[in-house]
């Protein structure tokens, strides 16, 4: 008998028939003698409802409000999913994030889990019950409902699958795994059997959107055995490891693509100490996440500073460009909306040379020209222009023989 | 400075729109100086469509678990009026029933209040803020959330009037009082400018639905000082007071109507010591509501006993009687689903005779037979033939001179 946490997405709960698609697969979970802790996010559409209904009266509504709001989507799912449990005749309960102990700091809509208080949990597994928990969200210390943000739930399932020291925690999504590559994109786009936790890191934070990064790092931090199947076909999914040493033969693991972000620039900025700080300072300052950073050679005391942004801190970006051009007398200041970034993950990188090159190799033979890079351990991404952005995959998923 | 408490009806507060309406009359109650504390019920037709989405995945959902799926209903309203609140810069804060200190039984889905912590109401008014708290819920001593059952936001409102010694209770609904009886029946009805507590109680009981039962006792046994008022209309409403002088010359202050029932007849049972209790035990094991009970006199060792239930209790009937009939060897059992309950209610009953025969002179007039009857100190109900219900609340509103 084994302790298993399994997580469900929005739109594997996204109505009756797939509540009781779900419910089906946990009790045969259950069926089969494990212990079983699921984790529910809100039903389909729920959490932009709120969302929309929130806007309706409120511009920019008040972090706690929208917590105590949002909160109710997941409550409701994590009910319904127990019932439709109860009318296969499966023992269930459900509870809320601060039923099921989870405390967290009091950072409204993006807390962060502070610790579990599993006992509740215990308590009803010990009466045979499956365990319905409602995900992305906990109690703050001020006895408030508080939320993970977008992707929590993710982050509440590998975080009680360590407090429970659970020995499996399934994470299942409309995807049957992690690919090479984004199918879509590539048709010859290959399920991995497993990947590191490193590897499915990069590819997370490259936009590859199959999990959490915060639930990757926690899995990682606590040896929690992750795994990412599908919830709507019967396939082994894919096993995230904490490193396998049959993997360092193999260079590249994936390709990820990100057209969601931009490119700034700041010509000409005194090349002297501190100024790099400020720059980046000001630009935490006014909230715009910044990815990509690239400072070239200096050239007669000056230098351009390039970094991209989220789409979405554009306006914020702008002002705060602006501010630090006239403070920096800069020479200009450029935006380029029009870039994608294409990154190569692999923790064989590390040991292996002459993967940039071939990289970029690939991408000339095809004419495509690279505006930045930027490289880790494990990684390398460039910017090329948006419209080339998936030919960049399909040349580069086949010049490194993932097919 | 007064304190009072606001409650808004679901119909009050459907969209954005009643939202900011509601908003707007809580602003200005707030900026008249006083302390202001709101219990919403859920918006709309929410908690409708969050039974049909139980129903579903479950034919007779668990009690526990519809509670947890019923109370994400007014969690959603309180924090959304509260952000209607923000736009207007009136600070408020939203509270769910358990973080408002309202602590109920473990009656899942009829909960009753056991007690209510009001600290952090308080606090949260020492700050200066509209407090908006969800109606209909509070927490059971295993820290579930439990509902208090349909009309529950009342029930909220007067409690929570009470254990903060509120100076007064408005009840928000989308009638703008009590009347002497339906208005979309009898076109004479007039708005009561004041009704005592047990009037109030009686009409409310017998299809009146303007409170519900329960708030009113509260007020009553608690001194609560409520009013009824329209949540659309800008005018005065109804107080309901604990008793008044001036009302004794007043002989009937309202007529009430209630279509919802059927009646049950066991024939010819034993005239013995214990039958009827057995009768309605049995009826009260098999969860039948019984309202009205008639026993004639009895005749050679037998009599009938005729009781009236709610129409929805009617399969649950039909075995127990069923049941009731093979075991005390009745003549028979009789189903009448084609009746109406009409009742006349005043406190100046008790010390007037003549009430019953003017108001059986009245219908017989009219030609309108009576089926049943039964009459406490302060209302005379009667049942007749449903089709009749509608003239007989004319006719006796006239003959009462209450237009």
């Amino acid at each position: 008998m084994a302790r298993i946490v399994q997580k469900y997405g929005g739109s594997s709960v996204a109505d009756a028939d797939c509540m009781r698609r779900v419910a089906q697969r946990i009790h045969e979970t259950r069926e089969a003698g494990n212990d079983v802790v699921v984790v529910v996010s809100a039903m389909g559409d729920t959490t932009d409802e709120l969302i929309q209904l929130a806007q309706e009266v409120h511009a920019s509504p008040d972090d706690r409000e929208m917590d105590q709001l949002m909160a109710a989507g997941e409550q409701i799912s994590s009910s319904v999913l127990t019932m439709a449990l109860h009318a296969m005749g499966c023992e269930a309960v459900s509870m809320t994030g601060p039923q099921a102990g989870i405390r967290t700091d009091a950072a409204h809509t993006r807390a962060k889990i502070t610790g579990i208080d599993p006992a509740r949990v215990h308590q009803a597994l010990g009466f045979g019950r499956v365990v319905i928990i409602a995900g992305f969200q906990g109690l703050t210390p001020a006895s408030d409902v508080a939320t993970l943000g977008r992707g929590g739930s993710d982050t509440t399932a590998v975080a009680l699958a360590a407090a429970l020291e659970a020995d499996k925690c399934q994470i299942f999504t409309d995807v049957d795994g992690v690919y090479t590559t984004d199918p879509r994109i590539c048709s010859g786009a290959r399920k991995l059997d497993r990947i590191t936790c490193d590897e499915v890191l990069e590819l997370a934070s490259l936009g590859a959107k199959v999990l959490h990064s915060r639930s990757v790092e926690i899995a990682k931090k606590y040896g929690v055995r992750l795994e990412v199947l599908s919830s709507f076909k019967r396939s082994p999914g894919t096993e995230i490891v904490e490193g396998d040493s049959s993997m360092e033969d193999v260079v590249v693991r994936g390709i990820a693509a990100d057209k969601g972000q931009c490119k700034v620039t700041l010509h000409g900025v005194p090349d002297s100490p501190g100024v790099a700080a400020r720059v980046f300072h000001r630009l935490a300052d006014h909230d715009v996440n910044v990815d990509m950073i690239v400072q070239n050679v200096s050239e007669e005391g000056h230098t351009n500073i390039s970094f991209t942004i989220p789409v979405s801190d554009m306006k914020r970006a702008k002002t705060a460009a602006d501010e630090l051009s006239r403070e920096l007398e800069a020479q200009g200041v450029d935006f380029d909306e029009d870039i994608a970034k294409v990154s190569i993950v692999g923790i064989g990188m590390k040991s292996h040379s002459g993967v940039a090159s071939r990289m970029f190799s690939a991408l000339a033979e095809h004419g495509i020209n690279i505006g930045m890079i930027s490289t880790s351990e494990i990684k390398i991404s460039i910017v090329i222009a948006r419209d080339s952005a998936d030919e960049a995959v399909r040349v580069l998923h086949k010049s490194f023989e993932l097919e």
